[in-house]
């Protein structure tokens, strides 16, 4: 097999429906590993992305993209060739590719695990809608198959299944890295805003690490699945009691949420030296007033996915708390379908593709 | 002695100019000291709130104030009179009193010498504006006297002389306070945005920790003064290079601006992992791009001037390391005059009233 020409599902142009379409896979370089893709996550950032929403924001993770673009940074598969040189996997190996393929691997950040913040040129290298060293557009996993560096690959653990597997790439590491940062675990109070593909994943690692966790959503509509995925409380946020009953209560709140939430009011939940984590990237600035962080020394603060080897720390914690997202395997005929019922918020809790329909 | 009735400087009703008044001070209680006034700072907090600029917003640190209002929370004098069991001070003493009185003294902060964020009923009272124990407002420095709990006055340092030791109960604390807390020292690269009353402590306290420190202004007006005080550095905000040539470079940002900046473009200024903490109190919110944040992990937090505790170890730092304030002394008399030269930036760096013109 020579990998020049693969079967993937891509936008052709901004917010045009996504169709079947053939793109190029390099040449398995001597580092690179050869996936057969069995799954791919759908994340929301995709739907951002194939409909330009970010890029005219100027405050896009995904910067370079051109059309097409074949989104898709969730995804899970088996490696099927390997570089002369691969030494980290063999054929038959169960591996997992997040949200970059590449980084400097020069600077500070890149030496000591934050290459999710790489600062070196040309930087984090993201896995769709990217440009690889090589100079070609990185295209994602919505796809039959990948090629990518050896070093930017995961393991997957055995007890993992690759479906649920797949959105940990993505929804799971964005909410293990700022959990596992800011201390999540034993005796702290940990609200997770918004039950989506990320919330789920909060809910399910913070509880894993031994917090105290309340699901603050918007309707108590998903509140049962909330308690089964593991949190211990759950409040409506459309009900202003929520916000008088919990003033002052928690270390850490993730707010998964991308809509303009009033988070102010957030703000006012933490406890002192709280800190208030944003995860989802709205459109637009978020109004702040300073009294809210200034009277009780809060912090808001970002994250953004999590590095290698931190992500592999991820996943590994999963495989030993039978951890995997809860899912909904689509063919890749649904996926235009899907992303509307993503924007409905009707998902429970990703939808992960089947590359065998692609 | 009764101390009953003693001189003082107050806003009538908001947006007055400042008028000799009489006001009530209590007698001395068993753990009060009474203290004769020497010098009190002119905070641009007392400007916000005899013109109530804080109050409508809903964001005031001194919210239950009524007029008249006597400012002052920056207050150095001499003990002349001691309660029965008081037994950390006495006559002849050198002590100030800063931006609170009196805390709840039972709940997990006050405990933990975060009594500036006391969270127990009634919470921290202000030195002015504010209500005591007693039920009665509370007056500031703006006069020749003042009672006080022993447990919330501080022992001023033989070294620092009582006026330029003045501003240091709120300038001095609100700096050395976040300083202290997200790791000033060397090795740090620390900016200081704003060179006023707040900003001058900022480069003393910052210098004198080790921290390499550089002052943003909106212009070089004040470049020989900031080095002098101990800057390494100095930039101009209005000069589009700067931020461009300052990408990524700190460790910690303080704000001492209360005007709305356009703070995204200072946090990209900060390193991944880094802090702008915001001091000041602008009117209105501040609007944040997320993206600011999550793309290196950066922290917007804020900070209230410091606890009781946390004040004398400044004090104690400031008379080690011989840093007062840089001050311009004015008679009562001058008071309304030197609040407009404080709005129109021009003092270097504090006006301090002294006592016996009252």
């Amino acid at each position: 097999m020579t990998h020049t020409s693969v079967a993937a599902y891509a936008a052709p142009a901004p917010k045009a429906p996504l169709e079947r379409i053939t793109i190029p896979r390099r040449e398995l370089g001597a580092h690179d590993i050869l996936i057969d893709i069995k799954y791919a996550g759908i994340c929301h950032s995709d739907i951002h992305t194939v409909r330009a929403e970010w890029g005219d924001a100027g405050n896009s993770p995904i910067v370079d993209g051109n059309f097409p673009i074949v989104p898709g940074h969730e995804i899970a598969g088996v490696v099927t060739e390997v570089g002369s040189e691969v030494s980290r996997y063999e054929a038959g190996d169960r591996v997992g590719v997040g949200c970059f393929v590449d980084s400097c691997r020069e600077c500070e950040n890149c030496k000591s695990g934050l290459d999710q913040y790489c600062t070196g040129e040309p930087g984090m290298v993201n896995t769709y809608a990217g440009t690889g060293r090589d100079g070609q557009p990185t295209y994602g996993g919505y796809s039959t198959h990948i090629v990518v560096d050896e070093n930017y690959a995961l393991r997957i653990p055995d007890g993992i299944p690759l479906d649920g597997a797949a959105p940990l790439l993505c929804a799971g590491i964005t909410l293990y890295s700022p959990l596992a940062h800011w201390k999540a675990g034993p005796g702290k109070k940990v609200a997770v805003v918004g039950l989506g593909g990320l919330g789920h994943m909060g809910v399910k690692i913070a509880h894993a690490m031994g917090a105290e966790v309340t699901v603050l959503s918007q309707s108590l509509r998903k509140k049962d699945d909330g308690l089964r995925l593991g949190a211990d409380h759950y409040y409506a946020t459309s009900d202003p009691a929520t916000f008088e009953r919990l003033a002052g209560t928690f270390d850490l709140i993730v707010n998964t949420v991308s809509a303009n939430l009033d988070l102010n009011a957030y703000f006012e939940l933490l406890k002192t030296d709280g800190t208030l984590v944003q995860l989802g990237v709205p459109e637009n600035p978020l109004p702040v007033a300073p009294f809210a962080l200034i009277g009780q020394r809060r912090s808001f603060a970002g994250s953004l996915i999590g590095g290698i080897a931190e992500t592999q720390e991820m996943l590994d914690f999963c495989g030993e708390h039978g951890l995997a997202a809860d899912i909904e395997v689509i063919g890749a005929e649904q996926i235009n379908e899907a992303y509307e019922r993503v924007l409905a918020s009707d998902v429970r809790y990703r939808f992960v593709i089947d590359a065998s329909t692609i």
